[in-house]
């Protein structure tokens, strides 16, 4: 199996369908092609979420807003699984979790800078180089990358690591890492920070202000339209609405900050939301 | 086979995708995941229209705002197809569709609910339950479902309907649907009230008041940019505009009143259009 | 293999999925469905870049503003590749890229006509016409096409080419093909005519104005936001932004008029930019 992974809308990703084709692969997974344009840590988060559900695979990453630059070609061995992408980090986060979930430690992650030789193009390494170089190593098999022409194994790369929270017993100080469809901003607070905290209600702090909001399990706990703090299904704190979007009513995006307390001398301070 | 169907947008049907090929199904059909986001109603009406398309499948659908709630998981069996998902209504109206088209009565499906167990999420059971329940009915088959441990027949269900239209011979009242991608406002008036019409005015009353439009067979009959009414694929009247949007000049939304009248006398008040 | 492509959005695609499968065929591949809407030149351009990718294959391509008139369903031979869609010159273009990649010339394509019988409905032949018809192909294997019963070659069919940009040593003038999901506006300039002037700058004359800008080979050589000329991976001459949109950058849309000039009488008169 070999999944698909890139911010290329349509209907660029087909051409790298018809080249992995082309080179005999035929079990081919469409992950999302709409991941945020330009963003690898936007992708690193999305693919630590999706990757480790599936079974060993062959994962072609391409979001890659450095393409034609000297920026290498990597591909990361991680359990039994195998990343290939540009070397701009967003491959790391998700093989940390693999190699996680497979049984090995998450610092247990090889690189191999990868040879494009000569591509096609400067502008589409995703069907140049990237689509190839997953097929090689699809044909291969995950275990034989270390032997393949024109793949060596590096120290050096971009060993990129999701931004950790600032955390205290009763005050978290975070970022938003991404926001979904539903308009969820998902911060990159762990979702422990809201243990035996539900049914309770947080200040959050972000540029639209300070609310206190309700912590809860499921969305239908508040009323449609009523804003809410959850734990949500990645196991970040997302700050969300019931039926409603949740970056608009926080005023949240990417890389905002945002902090979450319920020390009560603040809270107190807080008009009843 | 197994479909899938939601309205997760992207990147979360991925994680569906990677539990349904780590517990064995391979062969998997994306239906849609741009579905009207928290409607089942709308769900309903899609996947009426398309499910009978497709030779026997299992088929996953998660249109759930109730996540999390007490509301059950179902799986509904429906002559050779299995559908999966929340008891919110939106799995009945396509079983009924699938059991007509297969030979049986729409009224002979069987509602089973399943134990979803203890979820990892509170928020994503489309993961956590509806995708392992969907491959557990794909493995053991759509004619195994009564066994199967978990799954209990009952009664007691959300028998969901998708709302008639008001008929008589030259009016109908009903209501829009959905709206497609197209802008076409799709209505619950079934096509055969156009029957011996086509080429004829329709007095459409919306919103937007009142105007003659013609009836016709192909968006082509009409110049480009203006409005017509026709029957769609679907067997339903539609409020459309050639190379424009329906939605727009008439002013309509799922759930908006539409009126269609070849009373002469009502026909008479208006201007040629 | 069958791909398919459509400018038909979401769920409608699915209906033609299970029309295939239904028919028997199961390996199928998505280009892409969020094609320009009701435009067979976009259509045409897409897919000349896409579908040289695949191995050989059957195309269904569902562009079609003229569905239920008395345009004809066609299928296009050309190579170990077969399109079958709407007589409306969208297949032309791909059909002689695929022809002359095979070996064949350029030329060398055959058109049949196909008869559609009598479709369930007139406005959505991708599922009642089209979705049959390259079934029966991809069953009866390309190169029996022509005994196929119900097809019938033709010499007279919608022979569309894309149009040719005006070419001089130092001045091109074309217009914008397609604009992608970045923003970046292609035209019908051959990527060629930069030869030997990357690093230099080129005047881009548009409804903007005029504007000196740099030609460089990846976007990265310009800082963030800057506007670009490059030559895009479909070997054509591009208006870009880094990491922006050209479309805006330029105010370009389909069909609009660019002019790209070395002249340095011209060039002399822009103020640095």
């Amino acid at each position: 199996m070999l999944t698909l992974a890139s911010d290329f809308g349509s209907p660029y990703p087909a051409a790298m369908k018809g080249v992995l084709r082309s080179h005999g692969v035929t079990d081919l997974v469409d992950v999302a092609h709409d991941l945020p344009q330009g963003d690898p840590r936007a992708a690193a988060f999305w693919l630590r979420f999706v990757l480790p559900e599936f079974p060993p695979a062959v994962h072609l990453v391409v979001v890659d807003p450095g393409v034609g630059t000297d920026r290498a070609a990597v591909c990361v061995r991680a359990g039994d699984h195998a990343l290939v992408g540009p070397d701009n980090g967003c491959l790391l986060p998700p093989a940390r979790a693999l190699a996680a979930a497979t049984g090995d430690g998450p610092e247990d992650v090889a690189v191999f800078a990868v040879d494009g030789g000569d591509p096609r193009s400067s502008t589409f390494h995703g069907r140049d180089v990237f689509a190839p170089a997953a097929a090689r190593v699809h044909e291969a098999g995950v275990d034989a990358v270390e032997g393949l022409d024109g793949f060596e194994r590096v120290a050096d790369y971009d060993d990129y690591r999701l931004p950790d929270a600032w955390l205290e017993t009763a005050t978290a100080a975070g970022e938003v890492l991404v926001v979904d469809d539903f308009g969820n901003a998902v911060t990159n607070v762990p979702g422990s920070f809201l243990d035996d905290h539900v049914g309770e209600s947080v200040v959050v702090e972000t540029a639209a202000g300070r609310q206190a909001v309700p912590v809860v399990e499921t969305f239908a706990e508040v009323p449609k339209h009523d804003p809410l703090v959850t734990v949500g299904s990645h196991g970040y704190v997302e700050c969300d609405v019931n039926q409603g979007r949740g970056d608009e009513a926080f005023d949240l995006a990417p890389g905002r900050s945002v902090t979450f307390s319920f020390e009560e001398s603040v809270a107190a301070t807080v008009p009843s939301f």
